[in-house]
């Protein structure tokens, strides 16, 4: 009998589910990050790990690997010129290899038109009009992602050495940040030469927490992620769409913010990327 | 006879002056780049080398080396933790570290109270009151240096994926730069993975062009790194200081804008920052 699998890859770690074809599931299983664009070799083999696991979890052998139809959302995947090379190291009987944005859609609002926005370490929108995908963002923190943990966490240390600089006010939550860094400002340059986009994104729930507060340096980083987001909304074409979504870890702290744009359109997502990256692989 | 040298070194090179007491100048050198923050192992070997090239071209024996009295003016001095580690493995007498910033300081303005802008690949503040320093930004592209080539470059290649994917005007300079990618987003990407800030520096000159030709998105640029200036300066204490100067490869660009700001306070620098690391060499 054939059986499906879902991987859902991301910068912080990947997840696999199996399931036969009337989409019973059978087992799941975790493994470490799966960036296709900034760590391809990682993430092969991290993928292969987690549907090892998943295999094992479901009282399933090894070697099943190379009988399964797998559909795979990764990170990252938008930036990869040749995606079947990967696909073809894989130990799989077929692979589809999607960006994670596609399987997050899919998994959000299943069927039908619409769009969602992701905002986990990235952020990105995806609109889907039949079976047309249109993505946009999610190209990494350094120049794109204005909406995602690392961009924000980004801005909040770099607003921290202006206040410690004197070239901006010291609020309460810029004052906790040089607190975590002894008040040495040399300890965030430091921490700046090898930060990566999940060292930054750490700080992005504290500026959540201090948006509470009315922290104003919060709510100036927040009010300019959330007319990054409404843009992004309007470029989709928000009102003929007519509905989107929302998914990623900071999802939930967005839809708490009372300048949260275009709140009338918004639906609950139906699952995630891991679910969505399953539905498409039964489709196989 | 004790002679005297002064070494300017940044992102992009290092320079060696040699003078006897007098100040009589006898030869000048290069080589590669040496910031101490960042690099520190290759400044040390560059600034040997720099030495070694001035010696050879004053006639001079390499072994007059450790018989030098020497300041070095070097980026980065300000985020390394012990200098004098650093001073101790140079083959020089006596080594006296400093920032870059304090002989761009003395070079432009020799004796007496006044500020600079630094504004080349980083930027940076300084200002002086007697024989008291206070540097602020120069901090490196990823968190500061708002007015630097790097983060100049950063942004407009920001802004440019912004425009590519429709979230901004495309103007003429977002074109080009486009055009410079083979309009390929992935380009873009690839590139930011690894640029470092002098990479991204390279960008600069061609913003400053397109602002002359009235680009939307150049002024955009530049309006935001002079409000920058504006902020730095009165930070300062312009008017109380009265005088303030600039100098980096990015001053006489940034000088011929209609909005740089203070302009009747600017005097123009009497000399550059390995001038001024000489004349504090001198002063040893």
């Amino acid at each position: 009998m054939q059986l499906y699998m879902g991987i859902d890859g991301g910068g912080s770690g990947c997840r696999a589910i199996l399931a036969d074809s009337s989409g019973t599931i059978l087992g799941m299983g975790t493994a470490g990050p799966a960036n296709i664009g900034a760590h391809p070799h990682d993430a092969c083999a991290h993928i292969k790990c987690a549907a090892l696991q998943t295999l094992t979890n479901a009282g399933l052998e090894a070697e099943l690997l190379s009988t399964l139809k797998v559909t795979l959302g990764l990170a990252g995947a938008k930036s990869v010129l040749n995606l079947q090379e990967i696909a073809d190291v894989l130990p799989f009987k077929e692979s589809r290899i999607v960006s994670d944005a596609i399987t997050a859609f899919q998994g959000a609002l299943g069927h039908g038109d619409g769009a969602i926005i992701i905002t986990g370490t990235g952020s990105a929108f995806v609109k889907r009009i039949d079976s047309d995908y249109e993505i946009i963002g999610g190209r990494g923190f350094m120049l794109s992602d204005h909406a995602g943990g690392a961009r924000l966490g980004r801005e909040l240390l770099e607003e921290t050495l202006l206040a410690m600089d004197g070239l901006a006010p010291f609020t309460s939550l810029a004052q906790q940040v040089a607190h975590h860094f002894d008040h040495d400002i040399r300890q965030i340059i430091t921490f700046s030469r090898s930060a990566q986009a999940a060292d930054y994104a750490r700080f992005a729930p504290l500026i959540f927490r201090h948006e509470s507060e009315g922290d104003a340096l919060a709510q100036k980083i927040l009010k300019r992620a959330c007319e990054h987001l409404c843009q992004g909304l309007q470029r989709m074409g928000i009102e003929s769409l007519g509905r989107f979504s929302m998914t990623g870890g900071l999802a939930a702290s967005y839809l708490g913010l009372p300048y949260f744009p275009c709140r009338d359109h918004y639906v609950t997502p139906a699952g995630d990327s891991l679910q969505g990256a399953l539905e498409l692989a039964l489709a196989m």
